[in-house]
């Protein structure tokens, strides 16, 4: 049985749908993957301003005193030429007018006969509270670059290059079959040897939160041909994955293995050395020319869960060319054994620990596939 | 000037909007807070069931032989009695028959004659992999508390209970105003000495990343009564904060204290000992009985981000009594100076360096409030 690093490798070697891409709001592209350099449109700030509200002045230390000549607030057009013994009032944001390279904040003059004085106790230096053009920013420089994944910090950025919309990656469409005789949907109290159908709702939501779309194609009983046909209408439909839960293993009626070879799905790998999630499957479907990535999930729901995690998360990370490094060194508190040779994933809680300035990590309790 | 926690904790004894419930389905739920502790309405796992594909026997350590007397997949009601020299070949997740306590999995067992046994270099024990009815959760105890914020992660759980929807915390609906003479909307390429309105599309982003409802009252002039009006017909309408950018500071158009006093807004706080945010404001205007509460933030795009996480946030946590503790110690890797007795705010970037095992931050650049 292959290791989960081979699993992975073969993942990220044939896992290449074609890449779209799509117009999109800025306000409800977080969670979307930028697929365009954005380039600031204006220099920022546009042009030189002042950071407080104050008064601009000509440095030279050996004037004491400046006469108000004007008010400019930000937003304002009108001008002034600022010479040794002139100043302005200005607002913050507001353009710095000619000949001015220094801001006295307000609260740092006395006022006297339209005349500004500076406090004794205040200390002040040429280029004060100037923001110089273009000193965020250059015109024509990369703001952001492709393959980013919008977050709320980018949007003051994004806003300030005048991107309204941005281009970004379409999201793929993932379909999701769960199989099983014992499953009954959600709503339903389950009778006698029935369970619910959870990993549906759960794949759903992971899809959603990835920013992809999810397409439910139900639960279907433990029947060859059930099977055979809901996975054909899927594959045949726009999609651009295939998620199937349960039927993966060795029982009696674990189906899918057969349906893959039966309907010419080219099985890329079929287990891994792991635990939980071993039984997984991972195929290629060819669709009138189009490819079709099919993984075959254990039902199991912890399984289940962690297999979106450890396969499906990282072959779309790669996809996207986006780093995703979330791992760090961390203590853990009560030893962990195990009675095999797989990779285990084991579910934990990890608590900042500030005596040694590290986290310290402890099982998140049963971790039996089914749990 | 107050500090930063006598406003924060002003704001916790002030900020209490009514908490009114909706019910959302749950695969639309993830960032909502859940308004009711989730009751798990049935034992999980439901009944005893088996882990692996095997054979359930009666463990005996002195029999050596069982005969097969049938199988029962997942979701079967066929019933069976085990004694000491018969097993049934069972399926994972299948109900334990009557008299069976352990399983032995399929590639442990040799089949002869319709009879097992099992293999030579095969260790067994009573019990193994028998899942009992309710270890996951005993049936009418608490799966998931009130006041918690729903991530993928819970979604077996909610489904395991039955759950199709949730009862949520509805979310707030937020007014924003943004206020300046020098704002243009951002699809617009400024001219002369105008900005784009950067803080209403990033104030917009966070209220709904934070899983409420932002609602736009748009870009304001400079105007005494423009601002006024807008500002008392966003507070009258059916909103349960207001915030606004710009107005807040000393400048001479900065009019937003004087309309809050204007209009018998309470103000609760002007003003704090920080940077960037300083010129913070917050109060309480009651319209109709029902009291809204107001945020008024400074205009600067650093300043205006900042201030939602340090201010509203945590508001809004402890609003929904929610532990987002996410503080952890790390190593400064240049010194950071500051000339004055604020409180600062410092973006930075954490690396983990797995050397000494601790995070390495370094200022994220630029502080400038209107960076």
């Amino acid at each position: 049985m292959i290791s989960y690093k081979e699993a992975t490798d073969l993942i990220k070697l044939h896992f290449h749908p074609p890449k779209k891409v799509m117009s999109i709001e800025i306000e409800n592209a977080v969670g979307y993957i930028l697929a365009e350099d954005v380039m600031a449109d204006i220099n920022l700030p546009p042009f030189d301003n002042s950071s407080m509200d104050g008064y601009a002045i000509k440095f030279n230390d050996s004037i004491t005193k400046w006469k108000i000549i004007g008010e400019i607030s930000a937003g304002d057009n009108n001008s002034f030429d600022i010479d040794d013994n002139s100043t302005v009032l200005i607002m913050t944001g507001a353009k710095i007018p000619n000949g001015a390279d220094t801001i006295i904040p307000i609260e740092n003059v006395e006022i006297d006969d339209n005349c500004i004085s500076i406090k004794s106790d205040c200390r002040f230096q040429r280029y004060d509270y100037i923001r110089k053009k273009g000193e965020d920013l250059q015109i024509n420089s990369i703001a952001i670059k492709a393959n980013t994944m919008i977050q709320p910090n980018h949007i003051q950025l994004l806003s300030a290059c005048g991107k309204r919309k941005v281009t970004v990656f379409r999201p793929l469409k993932i379909g999701l079959i769960t199989t099983g005789n014992e499953l009954v949907d959600i709503d339903i109290l389950p009778k006698n040897t029935k369970i619910r159908a959870t990993n549906i709702y759960t794949l759903h939501t992971l899809i959603k939160s990835n920013s992809m779309i999810p397409i439910n194609y139900g639960i279907i009983k433990d029947d060859y041909q059930e099977i055979k046909s809901e996975i054909i209408q899927a594959l045949e439909s726009d999609i651009d994955i295939l998620i199937t839960t349960g039927g993966v293993s060795v029982g009696k009626y674990d189906y899918i293995k057969d349906i893959f070879d039966d309907i010419c799905i080219n099985t890329i790998f079929w287990g891994t050395n792991i635990k939980p999630g071993k039984p997984i499957a991972f195929g290629v479907y060819n669709s009138k020319g189009r490819d079709k990535y099919i993984f075959g999930l254990p039902g199991n729901p912890l399984s289940c869960f962690i297999s979106f995690y450890i396969f499906i998360k990282p072959a779309l990370n790669h996809y996207y060319d986006i780093r995703a490094e979330n791992k760090f060194v961390a203590i853990l508190d009560t030893p962990i054994s195990k009675n095999n040779g797989k990779l285990h994933f084991v579910m934990g809680k990890a608590i900042f620990n500030r005596q040694n300035k590290m986290y310290t990590v402890s099982s998140a309790g049963n971790q039996s596939s089914g749990h």
